[in-house]
């Protein structure tokens, strides 16, 4: 199927393996009805099509993004004729363009909407954990990361487990990574750009002097996802130990969506309420002023967990009506109580060169107290978006999907 | 009042003036009722005072960030007494804890939650907007912007009516900033951070040879919001005119709110479609591959319009059930056509120095073609999020408060 590699059959830069060839292709003015070698049926409408072709009326070629202009077509692209080629694409003729388009088979079985799953299904399956005495995050060794070539086998070797974990359980832990001050970012970057905040591109988990937040004390911290005062809280958190050697300040890690739908199961109504109330997120500092609105939980259209936004220390005056207020502190009450049930739980003490990545939409990270006096603890961070992640565990999907390509 | 300015009597940094006294109080056990000077009537429960008290067991007094964990109290907070004190603080004791707690009548007042309206109304009230021949964006005059105090009234006198423009309009034009490459990042950061993508901290909008985005070719750009391919698109824009001395390549803006509420009002079910179909977004480029799926235009809980996401060049294979497809597709074919009704749109052309400022979320914005022989067009932009706009506006407020605070 190689003579299809030189053609712009596809709209973009991915490699669409030829699971099944098609066999068969009827038609009428709205669509195409293909049927595949494995005995698939699979229907495809006319504007579809004509909207996913890849020629140069449709595609710029040199971005392979979409110029076509569906409401400047000569009315509804009623199809004339569709017949498979001699290499086995679909060719498509509509009755208002004096143009054959093409489709490339692999292409066409790829985005398959007649016989589809949920298009949106996570890329990695999303499994809940709870921790406990004993248990630790997925760790992998990671050491040479930075000298690998980037987008390269070996870096892919590392980054592509670590992805998996992260996707899947929301949490990893990498180790063996230098200790540079800084180094966070050429790390981050083997993923994707950083996104800085008024706190800068890498914030330093420290003992400070004058501190403007919690986080740079040596106090405990609760179970708390970072900057839920925003509008959108960042979906991906590092913590990248350079220094520990304190008594204390021990990290704990929390799957928060396994507890949400432990309050679901235990504590309905309070967890009713979590996703019903908007509580207040606030940091009102000294030269900023954050506030968002939110929900403690939210859920997507199905019922599912779609995020979780929890911080006693950075929730401002709840303003809700009335009679809201102490049914949602009750219900804020049980959740606090849950999330100090050690069964939820990982703990473990950050090694100089570990970097945790975890989803800070779904997992809560804590600290106990620390012994300022006993050492240093220096911690770097960063935040990224959950976009970047995906982007890149989509290009090593890609990559893999050219190798089994070529050795077909 | 100014007893009150060295008392840690609420727990931010924020400033806030006494409107009225508090003339009486009366208690039980779960709550107190404040009668005010000007007869209004305000309840609070204990427990939300309990939580929102500023003493150092309840707030990190070097942070201002809550340290109380309400789950760790001797039980429900029951109020044992509460009264006026001689400064007018409210002062609360509870049952189970040897404390008396003071509260700042200003603050309590700013909360009353009892009384009080939308807490998530607009920091400025949202105005849709209609174009056509000779309108205007608000402009502004900035030059002199880079040389003014950062957070000083100059930078005030500049900004504050810009941001008033971006949070109520959508967009702002400022005129006479520097035309020195780079310099939009300073712009940038006079508001807040910048975020960062794919394409860079900054992005260069010119004819390039080899271009990853039909923004960097001289093709006309129909109406789009930016990276509609992310899970939570960028909430502000800023373009930034360096060079324009080419023929055409005039910008176009539209409230994207406007033409979404007229086509709710002209073709209900198309809104409706648009609305509830999810569309795929892709940009599925060599190096990177972002994709999301949403709605085209989004809903919050009352049925306001959240947000659009419009981008033909950058819409993936729709992959909805068969039976939405063909509606789908009459839906956008109605959406597309009126976005090019010339009523919706602001027209214009960037002059060297000139900063536009919009809201990724909200508005459209587009370009037609130009002839890349014919001069030099060179954009810089960049994206920040709305936090940060609504941040930098809510010190400007605070300032303003500070002022009122002293001349009283």
């Amino acid at each position: 199927m190689n003579s299809f590699s030189s053609l712009p059959l596809t709209p973009d830069y991915d490699s669409w393996p030829i699971e099944a060839d098609i066999v068969s292709v009827d038609h009428d003015a709205r669509g195409v009805t293909l049927g595949w070698s494995d005995g698939r049926k699979s229907r495809y409408h006319g504007i579809w099509l004509r909207e996913n072709a890849a020629d140069e009326s449709t595609v710029n070629p040199a971005t392979r993004e979409r110029i076509l202009d569906l409401s400047r077509l000569p009315g509804w692209p009623e199809i004339a004729a569709a017949e498979i080629d001699d290499a086995g694409a679909l060719c498509v003729a509509f009755a208002a363009e004096d143009r054959h388009l093409r489709f490339h088979p692999g292409w066409l079985r790829a985005h398959d909407y007649d016989n589809a799953g949920d298009p949106e299904a996570p890329l990695v399956p999303v499994r809940l954990w709870h921790g406990g005495p004993g248990a630790d995050p997925d760790s992998l060794e990671a050491s040479g990361l930075l000298d690998t070539e980037p987008a390269g086998d070996a870096e892919e070797a590392i980054l592509a487990p670590a992805l998996e974990s992260v996707l899947g359980k929301g949490l990893v832990r990498l180790h063996g990574l230098p200790t540079e001050p800084g180094s966070l970012e050429a790390i981050a970057r083997r993923i994707g750009p950083v996104r800085p905040t008024n706190f800068g591109l890498l914030f330093d988990v420290k003992a400070k002097p004058d501190p403007d937040s919690n986080a740079y004390t040596s106090i405990a911290l609760p179970p708390h996802t970072d900057l839920p005062t925003r509008e959108y809280h960042p979906g991906l958190q590092m913590l990248h130990c350079l220094e520990n050697s304190v008594a204390g300040g021990e990290a704990v890690m929390l799957d928060g969506f396994a507890v949400a739908e432990a309050l679901r199961q235990r504590a309905p109504a309070a967890f009713a309420t979590l996703t019903r109330v908007h509580w207040c997120y606030a940091n009102t500092a000294r030269i900023t002023d954050y506030v968002w609105y939110s929900p403690m939980i939210r859920l997507d259209a199905r019922g599912e967990l779609l995020e979780v936004r929890i911080a006693d220390f950075l929730r401002g005056p709840l303003q809700a009506p009335f009679e809201e207020v102490e049914p949602a502190y009750e219900a804020l009450m049980t959740l606090q109580a849950m999330l100090r049930e050690p069964h939820f739980a990982i703990r473990f003490t950050y090694a100089p060169g570990d970097l945790v990545i975890f989803d800070n939409r779904r997992l809560l990270h804590a600290r106990d107290a620390f012994e300022g006096s006993s050492g240093h603890r220096w911690l770097q961070g960063c935040y990224m978006e959950r976009d970047e992640i995906r982007s890149r565990y989509r290009m090593i999907q890609r990559a893999r999907r050219q190798r089994s390509h070529c050795h077909r």
